[in-house]
């Protein structure tokens, strides 16, 4: 399995947005992770399971988990992954479960202890050591929305045991990212035969 | 210097429409391309042209070119992106000209004719010549907007003397081919020297 972490600062937590105008409420570059994070021509990635902590107002923190084996489908436009997430933030109040997504009111840190120890963590910065170098098997990589993480989550992850990993001195979007990072791991799968639905 | 032509068969040739909706108009695909060939955070990339065939209603075809190295800025949202493409498809009908892009009424035979003789040309298809394996100093990459390319363009291109070349076998969207093609390019750079602004 493939499990990535975003952490989007600026992300709405209210449920009622446009959908046309992510932008506007800090869910743009999480839309496009989405995309970048499940799909392929003809079918949503089902051995990926996404994490964004969305740290907007009004009610920060939410944490979405979406995973990819249990999706029914996937629009892969901005717009389509906009509805998507209203959805699963509506879900929050009330409103009707969306299958292969689940909210919860915990940050990071909380999701980080209860899920991640004993676990290979890499953090995606530009000085780290290099992807091609590294063992991957297993490993929950973080990224964050703009370049880099903020200082506190930053130092938070290094003492849990996290590690720097970089994919070279060009500062990625976070989308291109995970782009890159499915495609590295899709090649080592090939070479090793692992890293593939396990 | 990098260069990437896209072949998209239903993207709008009409200056008006909603740059909200561009998947109504055909051109999301398009939008992203743009955005995965140029965009890295905190500049455009000078180092890309970017060739897109817009095949789509009322007057096609259309190529629109696009120059890193010409662009004064560029908004990476797919609204941002649909309005410069709106503006170059305008400056058709007289209005303003757009920096760091053009607009003339050719399609790909006609370009591929008169700019890519001489050079190496590939078209991105899941059975060619791993990417690893490939010379790509000074390649032109030709991708459609859905997997492959139309057949004839295909075997004409291939008549021309263009070979295919894989990413493996995923069929990856060729907004994400363009990520991926612009991390493999800048690592051969840094692994040779090569390809940079060259």
């Amino acid at each position: 399995m493939r499990e990535f972490v975003l952490l989007s600062r600026q992300g709405t937590t209210n449920p009622r947005f446009d959908a046309s105008d992510l932008g506007r409420v800090g869910l743009d570059t999480v839309a496009r992770c989405v995309s970048a994070a499940f799909c392929v021509s003809g079918h949503v990635r089902d051995d990926v399971v996404f994490h964004v902590f969305l740290g907007g107002p009004p009610s920060p923190p939410v944490h979405l988990r979406i995973d990819g084996s249990k999706l029914r489908s996937l629009d892969p436009s901005e717009r389509g992954i906009g509805l998507l997430l209203s959805k699963a933030l509506g879900s929050l109040r009330g409103g009707p479960q969306v299958q292969g997504v689940s909210a919860t009111r915990e940050g990071l840190e909380r999701f980080v202890r209860g899920s991640c120890k004993g676990r290979r963590m890499y953090v995606l910065e530009e000085d780290g050591e290099d992807v091609d170098e590294a063992d991957l098997l297993g490993a929950v990589f973080v990224l964050g929305d703009k370049v880099g993480l903020p200082r506190k989550e930053e130092l938070f992850l290094e003492r849990f045991g996290a590690s720097k990993l970089s994919l070279g001195p060009n500062r990625y979007f976070s989308s291109h990212c995970l782009v890159i990072l499915n495609y590295v791991l899709d090649r080592k799968a090939r070479a090793t035969g692992a890293f593939g639905n396990e």
